[in-house]
């Protein structure tokens, strides 16, 4: 089980070859290659049934990740990645100047903002009465926005930027003050050889946040590792699998494809808020990567803690109801998605001009 | 012009040392000990007025930095930086948990928040339209606030926290949050060696911020490196100590006393909030260390443009009239006063319990 390390550069250099649309690798072939190294000899029984439950590891190696979370289309360059961790951090993106995408998916406190709505503009709470998700590991979302109207980060990162009830700033606003910033202008034409446009800005963005991804302890073991889980967890695990919970949440994110929600039962708290999903009433499924850190939970942010919530969702989806000690148990093993975040050195921006 | 260094625990061995009343360097003191060490014999015409008008250098070592910033009564300890930096970035100091201090003060944009006036809890416009002053070499003013109410920034961090227009958490309320949070209870342990008080997180959050300073090529030319300025500079320079800017702007913060505002003429913007000072009329001076980064400019944010600035301050407190050509050396001299920020890496904050 010995990944190969290379550099990010080099990394930048692969994703820049396999750019193009004919010969793409798709997600589930680039996720298979990556976990294909696991001995499955040596797997214990739990281990078979994690990985025959759809469960993949994130692999250890920082630069195996970045090929996983690449986009062809949008290849992770450092000086991409640097210039999107500066924008993600710029409230100047906003039109008050005030809001960060850090504001709501605040990469201090699990990637949200630990409110039930998300709040934005004049403190304007989210219309819908929608939970901000977490933007670690949201590349492994097949899709982004609880509706899933976007196919992908890169497109995702236009909306909140300019929706009114969030950053509020129209295109035209975030190119302007941008270009007014000569740092700015300078390192757009280094990453993208072009002037500063919405779409590249975004691009960035996008690029940054494909590095937030975090391997936990569950990825070790399902790379092998039987110590990685305590017996608790193990144990809840199993129960996990056994009610039918790795049904949607699985794969690496351990979530993030569209299901029908409400699927058996009503929605306890289905009047908080008027989010009834996409047209045929599909919602993204949440990843359970960091769950513990991500309360309130659900997608109108209805619960805090985390016992209701496993409740209130294997009563709706599954039609079940569990007992005091698997609810306990699913808990537990929820301990072992808490993943390690990536260090990020606080950027320091360009100033703005002198007048203005 | 040799600095002895040493390393960040010696400091704070040194700090506790000197703890206690009795023996205490004042501020002066040990400004006066951190700059006797340049070689006065090898100085310019323009170094040598400079220091006569009462110029300080901040030391290039860190550990030299540190030392004039620490306050006996609260020494700067590596530990106590460390949960005072969490306590800076984490939100839930805020009644919302959306405000930290580094909303107002944000170390990303000159330790500033590039608003006229403050923006607070439910979007609240501060009520007297007062500007936030940057936090970065905070610790060298006098006083803190406008009308310099609080002697420290460990009195001041307790003022915005409470403040309803601000982040409007009651004590008790913050204190009963962080003791509901398992690793900062363990943390402030560690620190203080006693339970979570409202003292003891302020006392952190100032330690991280006595640490938030930056030195700049002003300092080295103060320190004898005649090359450090441009011809442009030290002409900007010559124009600011002939004309009298330094008769406040000075000492290490260039700034950070108490002075009365409006000296001569009537403030132009004088409409702009309430804001008349303390009662006496006195006004906290800013400091202009990285002052290219922290517009809007004056109590009252009223002027974005530096220039006009400039301007209206020569007006309003020396009675002058500036050339157009004066002006501009000034804001060229300025440029020598933007700072090397400290490399800050980004918190992860301990999560909130699972149940709440």
């Amino acid at each position: 089980m010995k990944l190969r390390k290379i550099a990010i550069s080099t990394v930048a250099v692969l994703a820049l070859v396999g750019c193009g649309s004919d010969n793409q690798e798709t997600k589930a072939d680039k996720i298979e290659r990556a976990t294909q190294k696991v001995d499955k000899n040596l797997l214990t029984d739990l281990q078979k049934k994690a990985l025959n439950a759809g469960f993949q590891a994130l692999p250890s190696s920082k630069a195996e990740q970045l090929k996983l979370a690449d986009n062809p289309n949008n290849p992770i360059t450092e000086a991409k990645v640097e210039l999107g961790k500066k924008l993600y951090f710029d409230p100047r993106l906003s039109k008050s100047n005030l809001i960060s995408c850090n504001t709501c998916h605040n990469l201090a406190i699990g990637g949200v903002d630990i409110v039930p709505a998300a709040i934005g503009h004049g403190w304007t709470e989210n219309p819908h009465h929608l939970n901000s998700p977490t933007v670690y590991n949201a590349v492994f979302a097949d899709k982004q926005f609880w509706d899933g109207r976007a196919k992908d980060l890169e497109e995702q990162a236009q909306g909140p930027i300019q929706a009114p009830p969030e950053m509020n700033a129209p295109k035209e606003l975030v190119v302007s003050k941008l270009k007014s910033i000569p740092e700015y202008v300078e390192e757009f034409k280094k990453v993208f050889n072009s002037e500063i446009t919405f779409e590249n800005a975004t691009q960035a963005i996008a690029a940054f946040e494909r590095t937030l991804v975090t391997p936990s302890r569950f990825d070790k073991f399902l790379q092998g590792d039987n110590t990685a889980l305590t017996d608790k967890e193990k144990k809840g695990l199993e129960v996990f699998i056994d009610k039918g919970c790795a049904s949607c949440h699985t794969g690496i994110a351990l979530g993030g494809t569209m299901q029908p929600f409400p699927a058996i039962k009503k929605y306890k708290y289905n009047d908080v808020g008027d989010f009834k999903g996409d047209k045929n009433s599909m919602v993204k499924t949440p990843t359970l990567r960091n769950i513990l850190e991500t309360a309130p939970y659900f997608h109108n942010g209805a619960m805090t803690d985390i016992k209701e919530a496993v409740n209130v969702m294997t009563e709706t989806q599954l039609g079940i109801e569990l007992k005091k000690e698997e609810t306990e148990n699913i808990v537990e093993f929820f301990k072992s998605l808490t993943g390690e975040k990536p260090k990020i050195t606080y950027p320091i921006l360009p100033a703005m001009p002198l007048n203005n």
